[in-house]
């Protein structure tokens, strides 16, 4: 006999008995810390009540968009000028085809947590529970700010660049937001030396920090200055780069001035040209990153835009993106022991996008550690394609055995939704789980004190110390 | 106490109850498509009796060959002159031996479903079982397409080369064979160009189009016509390149026409040339395949005639290749991109060889999938050195977040043997017991019906659809 | 409820009653051949009673080093100058911190069997578990040779430099060790060209041999000798060859010889250089290897030394290495085919660091396997960085399907610690409880005199035979 409940489970992924204890006992009421997230923050500043659950789960996330294509669903329902009524119709009528797609149990829980809804949701009953949501997002007033506070969400850091002004921060820190908005500081455009707009971007970001740039030199300098000012703004300690393909090649800073100037005046670039600027690049914003108090944070991996006559006519981040498999373990290596050589390497979280390797980037983490810091380089929460029960249960057992799981700073959304955050939940329950699973096995035998120390060191505190937000826990 | 049944298990694989009865309920008796296989026409079309269980393993079978070698045992008896019978004797030496291993719980299931044989087959034993089945094949008569009958099997395709005139598919054709006989369109031997009988198979290939073929262009219009005739003959929509190392290189038509000059004057062609004009075949072979209405197969990844002694001393194709970790995501990634800029991507199949970095072509492949059509890129079937549970589980669990499985086209067995279709079961095994897991966690908690449907399309419904074959189910 | 029962459990990582079966039955009790490790010999030839645990488990043990820098510890307290007790405290103090970590059941795994501990260790009960094993050191004389003898260790082989004179193997043989001691002819700084100091290696080396070095072929030549001198002394079939990365270059021996001189001048060589030479001097040990009777160990994928500033300041081996993913699978694969092509391949063990991609490996090792040998080509034990349950199961599900685990010389413990050897017990658990789960789901169902076989196989038997040990078992 099948029993399908056709409810939502509570004790979802909860399949040892000890890891239920641990979860329900002292991870499920942690507050929650976001320290990388996309949010878009005008609209945290402008609070706007949502429209409908459309518009929640559609206005912005291409993990859904790019689900929906494999469908083949037509465009128009995805990202074009439907209503966000027939565009949620549309994706509820695949929703109970994604068996085993984390958007699956997301959408489930999201259902649960912020609209009480137990059944699962399908074509059948997507206009009634359009209609619900719809009543309970009029009746709750469901802001943006509504669900940050509904998660109990202390802090969340957004994502920008160096040229933005910060306008929007400045409003959320005057309005008296409950939930604390700083950002990262995300250099990629002054690193992207080949795009086609680099010498405008470069342009930009010399009238943002009111300073002529005319040299590599001057652009670092022009960076610094805004790193200060966004730390000045939001207090943040974090910044972000991203790294789609990454060769470290040795350089003279008189080559690399020489490239810069090439790329200003839009001269086509050879691939070792490209490679010795971006090793340049990143050597120095790790040492700013080092003298700021900052945190540096590498995405490496990403292949941007893969599908560009996609992107061309629908945008960049709108689900045509997808994972390089090439950057070798050894060209980050180069980067960490450059600034280690000259005791400048800033404490530092790698996110390798390609989960199949990640052993590999534990590994060179833990070579870099350095007496005084707990955890000084570190592996990044499973993140984007890898950020579901399987990509983080790998992350722990395969890990754990190389860089101790328990300094771990712990989940982040990555997201553009106001609703992801039961995904820190879900790693929550994934992560009790494990540890309940190693106890059962004889693998663990400490006390459980020990056990609610690492629960709540991973869940919260080790990124509040680590990014020193001092945020009260 | 140890309590070995020593009796096949009917249960195999269902470790839990959901998975047992979606299995036995929606999966076991459905009928089987096997669209890539690598059947001999010739022996279809003649469909003898075998003369006893050693042929029917031991005629064509590299996977077993592969493995006796790793026992040592002398090459004489395993593709040797030895008899069939002293070959299986050899074989059934070894099965005990070879826990953990495929080859084990295939000889398992062919023994138990072609043979009604439930004890373990071993040396001790394996001179019984040999009278006992050399009875059965007399008395049942059982030929090649008793085999596929037997198993239900309603469409084979074969893979032949665009010279090959298809006399074979169109005496089947003519016989009245029950299952449904077509072929892949494999047009390797006209991408390897450096190849030593490269030009030789130009010429063949000219003779065979009934086309002269003096340029690249001409080439193509050659290849067309053959994949036109293919469909002709047989109605296949099936094509399959096999692709050992490929390194995406832009070119112009006129580069590859030199290119192409200089391979048919046997000259010594540099690596850059050789991915030039492999990146143009496969560029207007998509173009080809897209107009025809074929589906792309991609194979990438196999290190072919590794042991190229023993390959010159045994032959091709006899258990001497391995597996290339070298080919990166974004090279295919940019044959997709070119397609898809001129709208001209078919629908397309990635066969990745390397199952350790499975993830990385799941994502590729939804980066590229578009409106109207469902999975219009997708992942195809474990395949080769991942044709077992664990390659097949893991690509359930892995990409099932990455792409919903429940679009895929499902198994295959790219087999020699007439009786390896117990593979699908093992796939529908291992399949409907990952969906019962997924319940019984309560990771999905849609209606039983979703799953009826999710079963049937993967097994069945999907492949039948996406091909266009028209089988009737 | 939890119930931490805070008592090591002997039942570890037994989860299936079958495998607890297998292993309490037939493998709890085999010896042991600890076919590769990195014991100091003139610590086994000295043989001197152990000062305390810290010792024991500090001295020399880089893994552990290494986890305690993740923490941040100061570096007086991992190899400074600081007592071994108070670095005993120190690591104590986070060992209850190292859930999932291979070093927290080690740890709990060494101090149950060498002295009778069933408590886990922390900061709390550190001073007196200290006192306690202290008291246990001295009341049994518990020196090198006790830790050997007491966990049944028949053979262990240690490895050494061709230069070496092999004094303390000497003085072993003559002192009645009842564990055998043989060592591993490790070549490599002959290899590693571009190192500052190989043209006074090869100086040395000259020496050594009592041979001129004055060209390639000469550095062969001496090398051999010193192969036979190692054999001569302690019978040793062993070698031990580490590839940081290597990527097979064709060349000539006119080129190898311009290279090789190239090297001896201190002249900077190009990347191909590197190749080339490195690509001829593996080549011609493989032929050198076979004619002696050695086995031929690849240790592939290191990145030794990746924090050079450390490595300066403290040393090589202690903590800093990290793990290549960038040696293709068909570099390592050109070379088992230029030595099969000439039929000299010898009997041939891969270990790819990288355990990520273990099977492409797998795959290749079965592709050069032959008429006469067991496992002529195979797999070696998950190592150094794989070396735990969550690697060593891996690679048995995984490889099983690719090559016959049960060929397989099993496992090792690649260590500089005299109390490491209840790695083999753990890697005994493991594999039982693969077997047990095999069978209890119907994977496997010959009898159970096949399994008792094949474990004996694994833990010991294959080992001896494969190397030619003759250990009477």
């Amino acid at each position: 006999m099948i029993a399908i409940e056709r409810k939502f489970d509570e004790e979802l992924y909860l399949t040892s008995e000890t890891g239920r204890c641990l979860y329900h006992k002292y991870a499920e009421h942690l507050p929650i810390i976001d320290y990388h997230c996309h949010l878009n923050p005008q609209e945290i500043a402008e609070d706007r009540e949502f429209e409908d659950l459309g518009e929640m789960w559609l206005s912005g996330d291409h993990y859904k968009w790019r689900c929906m294509r494999t469908f083949g669903i037509e465009e128009r329902l995805i990202t074009g000028d439907a209503s966000y009524h027939d565009k949620y119709m549309a994706f509820a009528s695949i929703l109970p085809k994604l068996v085993g797609n984390p958007i699956y149990i997301w959408c489930a829980l999201e259902l649960k947590r912020y609209f009480g809804i137990d059944e699962p949701l399908s074509g059948k009953n997507a206009e009634e529970i359009y209609a619900r949501t719809k009543a309970l997002i009029r009746e709750k007033h469901m802001t943006r700010r509504w669900c940050m506070e509904h998660s109990n969400v202390k802090l969340v850091s957004t994502t920008e660049d160096p040229v933005d002004d910060l306008r929007y921060h400045k409003q959320i820190a005057q309005s008296g937001c409950s939930t604390r908005v700083i950002t990262a500081f995300r250099p990629d455009k002054a690193m992207f030396l080949t795009n086609k707009d680099f010498a405008s971007y470069v342009g930009r970001l010399a009238l943002a920090a009111e300073t002529p740039i005319t040299s590599f030199p001057d652009l670092l300098i022009a960076l610094e200055r805004r790193l200060q000012y966004f730390k000045e703004v939001t207090g943040t300690t974090v910044s972000d780069d991203g790294i789609p393909f990454f060769a470290w090649e040795n350089w003279t800073e008189r080559e690399v001035e020489e490239i810069f100037q090439k790329a200003l005046a839009g001269e086509k670039l050879k691939k070792k040209e490209k490679n010795k600027y971006q090793s340049a690049f990143l050597y120095h914003m790790g040492k700013i990153y080092a003298r700021n108090g900052f945190v540096m944070q590498l995405h490496i991996g990403t292949y941007l835009d893969a599908n560009t006559s996609r992107v061309a006519r629908i945008g960049q981040s709108t689900g045509f993106d997808c994972c390089d498999d090439a950057t070798a373990v050894i060209s980050v290596g180069k980067l960490l022991n450059a600034l280690t050589e000259i005791e400048e390497l800033p404490k530092t979280i790698l996110y390798p996008l390609d989960g199949t390797k990640i052993e590999t980037w534990a590994i060179l983490a833990a070579g870099f550690c350095d007496s005084g810091v707990r955890g000084k380089v570190q592996l990044g929460a499973p993140w984007w394609f890898n950020d579901q029960p399987y990509g983080i249960k790998r992350q722990f057992e395969a890990c754990a055995n190389l860089y101790p799981v328990s300094l771990s700073v712990g989940m982040l959304t990555d997201s553009r939704s106001f609703i992801s955050y039961p995904r820190h939940e879900l790693y929550r329950r994934v992560f009790c789980n494990y540890l309940g699973e190693l106890v059962e096995k004889g693998e663990y035998f400490s006390s459980e004190e020990n056990l609610k120390e690492i629960i709540e060191d991973v869940c919260v505190r080790n990124v509040n110390d680590f990014f020193a937000f001092n945020v009260a826990l």
